[in-house]
């Protein structure tokens, strides 16, 4: 049901045609079109429910594609996309093959720049203003849209600072909802509500205005204060207004559900030159009762009733639980037993289920808002004060906290568990959030241990090891999505840091695998014995240090090795195992090296996709590890033959 | 000369029990010893100087060590070690074996917490003091000394907006000398030096109150404005002020140097709770002429003359250039050329040599302040509208920026050129700075081309090749110090991509390098032909994509491969090497895979010292590889032998 009005827009053009009247009815169309899609596609419902009349705002004033919007996050760009050119498309929305959940520049030239971590688009308009500016236009705009929690993130900050001093032709829209996908957190986002209610502000008028009223009617005093408070106006909003304090030109707060008024402010805002921020108040899931009242669930709700917007739950009692929910309760579980242990999350403590211990015991866990690198000194100086911190950070999102885990945390060996969820091929968000690399970039890092386990009673003794007095910095990396078990509650215990475990001996080819693929492996395991094979299985559980009795005892055993990671290739845990060979083999020339194939992710971003799918494309799933298995059997048979 | 009174000072005990009145003595003496020192001992000088009244008063004043202070940056804390049980050993400073150039945990009890890169002291205190919360302890205090330059960077903004939240004991001391390693820049800076000399705060101040004592004597009015006055001054400073806003209580600005004055301050502030900031203002080099008039030369100005300040050159028009002034000089002949290059470095100018370009094309070459991720983001941005951006950054703070390589630059494929300076072990600033994780960490990510060059007309012909239409992402790393050839100047030319060089063909082992260590595994090879051996020596300049090539004819030739880097050996380019000589035997059994033994930094942090005597260490200096060559080859005859 795209409604009248949206059925004919198929470009800005199109909606640059439109009277303006007909843009509140156009709102609606929009909303109605994507709540009901959503329902049976599910993607980023509630921030792009924020932004509809923001959308349409912009692409009615602006110059679009010439004129540049960078959506920050990109999971509020959903009406953008809709209304540049991907309507019909938009049921394919994070689907196999379909368009992205985010912004894309191999997408469409609408999307001015991709993004799908946050803080990235101030930074990357004002490139695009300086490029404009040293190219000689001098009229192209360069729009960042970037929510109050994404104003958090420091690479935001670092961009307000150099963009006043540039000149360059930026706009800023804050688009202020008070809420990022957990509620917003921080001094700022407390500003945020002080200056939009402007207490201090209009207190301070209403006293001058009252005292000079009440005190004597000389219009001359009445002048004096008028002018008196005009200088206290330039001081608050020139001088000491948090962002005119940057050098923005601010302005707002003004209504972003009302699309006729943001359409006349930012063709006022279009004339100006400079650095502009424009801030707008919004609703996170406005037009959608349920999403409004709780935009936290409604971020990414799932499937759920077009009518009603309730939400159609495929829960089952018997299913496992998510990792997640795994490590949200074991936390607490350790936490209670342990005083030293607190948690911390920046900005996820729904998606990672540290908001169970944050109601538990509000005192000990933290939500930092978006600041990975700030999260990960924080726990470090927790650490050196004798506190355990788990810090939980998705595993993409690590990415942005790579200095400080080498320079705060494993260089002073302080006791920081860094728990990285959402590690490997996450599906549908595609290859801004695969967590791919974290294997291959900390295994380096000196001081650290890394492991990831194969299932959720692994979680629960990693996290239980983790925290033992002495462990120093660990790495846990698990994968989002369910575990395997029906019960995941087990009795935690200590597991030896470096040491695997032997799943099934065999001859000929051992698997050996890293963390929850090695379930994938398993189910090899089974079909290939169903075939008559003999493989044998080792979970490694450890990426860092490798179980290197076991790796020997592997080695003359078996003549070949085949290992499989959710993970790049390039660096990563088959490169470990390979490099350990290797270096057994330089000291000493007898040593049996097993031929090796190692199974994970080839050198290229991963798309969007089911993660089985993505799996397969990648060569690591089931009937892949079957076939590679089988290669090398038969290769072995023949070569034994000839 | 320790001076009379320093002589006796070895702990902050016996600091406190001077009176007050000797603690300007004391700084002058304090200010001798490390000028006098750092004449023949080289370190950071300018900062040092500028903090020896803050180290004083605040170990005067507070209970160290069990007060914490975490020093910014670290090069700041001279003054703090030497007052801290560390005044003897204080010329061995940055030497090897001697005490670090920045704060270290296993240093010393009062040093709280170990810094290097920037920006990362407020997290770090916010850090311990919610550990002392949480542990009952309520007098305890935490304090970060942070650098106006360093309060630019993100991580300290996130930490802002943290801290203001949390009512933790925070005292934050933002030492404002308008200077970082150079001239500090952006929005914030211009803010520090606007609300130093408060114009507007002061002149509303002066026109209200002349205003009422102008038109009417009465002293209700007086009082009136008085409080309208005290009101404008709460919305100034409490409401309004950048600091403030956050949540913070702002104090100061005060004097820096006025070293009673800021005991007394102090004394003052630790009696608050709460997150509170102090802006005091310093003078780098203060003391020493000419350190204050040219600080950013002064940082780290090698030997001078103790009594003059001069330095002392070891200058020889016949050396070399260092790396980073062929880049410096290389760019501005590149950009001459192709109008769509521009220049880019965070906070950086003097110490990668872009200031060259930034005097010669000012509109062209951008500081952006200590913003490494900022940097890379804002490269993207440019590049995504037709530039031919240049991002020089340190490889160790690149690790700052390790998410936009990835999310900005490499995943939209955008032409992105990535200077990576100080790549390799750096000598004396030890483990904070060395460059070392680069190549490891970089080669996963798809989509970048990342290469080496061996001396400074590598350097030249990558970054002419870089700069070339649809090179894309590209990551050029070279070393601090100093190329090889007398004339630096060759005519550029294109160098094709993936593509090495044969620099010695031999037989039996083949050293395989890349960049700038290559020319110590030539000296290694002079070495081995003088002893009667015959190795081969192969540059293979791309670490991504491999010659492979040339790795297929090496492997063809000889029966063992010595890969050679300055950089870490897990996943780094030995490991490159050998995933692909797996990946061949493992597509063909019959290939002939050579023996390998990979020479590079293994896994461990590598202390400060002499470059050479940190390869010695580490096992890849010249007679190392003479070793290890000498090693296999008669290895091969015993097993040839037997």
């Amino acid at each position: 049901m795209q409604g009248v009005i949206l059925e004919n827009i198929n470009s800005p053009e199109e909606l640059k045609k439109l009277p303006i009247s007909d843009l509140p009815e156009l709102a609606l169309e929009l909303r109605h079109y994507i709540v009901d899609t959503l329902a049976s596609h599910p993607g980023h419902l509630a921030s792009s429910l924020g932004t509809v009349e923001l959308a349409i705002a912009l692409h009615y004033v602006f110059n679009t594609p010439d004129d540049k919007i960078v959506w920050d996050v990109g999971h509020q760009a959903y009406a953008h996309k809709i209304l540049t050119g991907r309507r019909d498309r938009f049921p394919t929305i994070r689907t196999y093959g379909g368009i992205s959940g985010f912004p894309r520049m191999d997408e469409s030239p609408y999307d001015a720049f991709g993004t799908g971590h946050s803080s990235t688009s101030i930074s990357a308009a004002l490139g695009m203003a300086m490029a404009s500016k040293l190219q000689g236009n001098t009229t192209r705009q360069h729009i960042a849209v970037i929510g109050d929690g994404s104003m958090t993130g420091g690479e935001a900050f670092e961009a307000l600072n150099n963009a006043s001093v540039s000149k360059a032709n930026v706009l800023v829209i804050l688009n202020d909802n008070g809420i990022s996908i957990d509620k917003a957190v921080g001094g700022l986002s407390r500003y945020l509500v002080n200056i939009t209610a402007s207490p201090k502000y209009n207190r301070l008028k209403e006293h001058v205005w009252r005292k000079a009223g009440g005190d004597k009617k000389e219009s001359r005093s009445r002048n004096f204060f008028s002018k008196t408070l005009s200088s206290v106006k330039s001081v608050l909003l020139e001088g000491s207004n948090f962002f005119e304090s940057l050098g923005f030109r601010y302005f707002g707060p003004v209504d972003g559900h009302d699309v006729n008024h943001l359409v006349e402010v930012l063709a006022q805002l279009k004339d100006l030159k400079g650095p502009r921020l424009l801030h707008i108040i919004t609703k996170k899931g406005k037009g959608m009762e349920l999403a409004e009242r709780n935009p936290v669930v409604y971020h990414a709700p799932g499937q759920y009733n077009a009518e009603t917007g309730e939400r159609i739950s495929h829960h089952d009692s018997n299913q496992p639980l998510k990792y997640q929910e795994v490590f949200g309760r074991t936390i607490i579980e350790l936490a209670e037993q342990n005083p030293r242990i607190v948690g911390i999350t920046p900005a996820m403590p729904t998606g990672c289920s540290l908001n169970l211990m944050m109601e538990r015991m509000p005192d000990r866990a933290f939500d930092v808002g978006i600041a990975e690198q700030h999260a990960v000194t924080f726990a470090a100086g927790l650490a050196a004060q004798g506190m355990v911190p788990f810090c939980n950070i998705y595993s993409s999102f690590m990415q942005r906290a790579f200095d400080q885990v080498i320079h705060d945390v494993a260089l002073q060996q302080l006791h920081v568990v860094l728990c990285l969820d959402r590690a490997g091929l996450v599906g549908d968000d595609g290859p801004t959030h695969h967590g791919t690399f974290d294997m291959a970039c900390l295994r380096p890092i000196p001081n650290l241990t890394i492991c990831a386990p194969m299932d959720e009673h692994e979680l629960r003794d990693m996290m239980f090891t983790a925290q033992e007095e002495g462990t120093g910095p660990i790495v846990i990396r698990y994968p989002r999505g369910a575990s395997i078990h029906p019960d995941w509650h087990n009795a935690m215990r200590h597991m030896p840091i470096g040491q695997g475990r032997c799943l099934t001996e065999g001859s000929e080819v051992a698997l050996v695998t890293i963390g929850h693929v090695g379930n994938v492996a398993a189910e090899a395991v089974n079909t290939l014995q169903s075939k008559g094979m003999n493989p044998g299985h080792y979970d490694m559980r450890f990426v860092k240090p490798l179980d290197e009795k076991m790796l020997d005892a592997i080695a003359a055993r078996y003549k070949h090795v085949v290992t499989v990671e959710d993970g790049c290739l390039e660096g990563g845990f088959g490169s470990a195992v390979l490099e350990y060979y290797q270096q057994r083999h330089a000291a000493d020339a007898a040593y049996p090296v097993p031929g090796m194939v190692r199974l994970g992710i080839p050198d290229g971003f991963v798309p969007h996709g089911p993660v089985a799918q993505l799996q397969h494309d990648c060569g690591f799933d089931a009937p892949a590890i079957v076939a590679c298995v089988e290669g090398i059997v038969s290769q072995n048979i023949s070569s034994a033959e000839s």
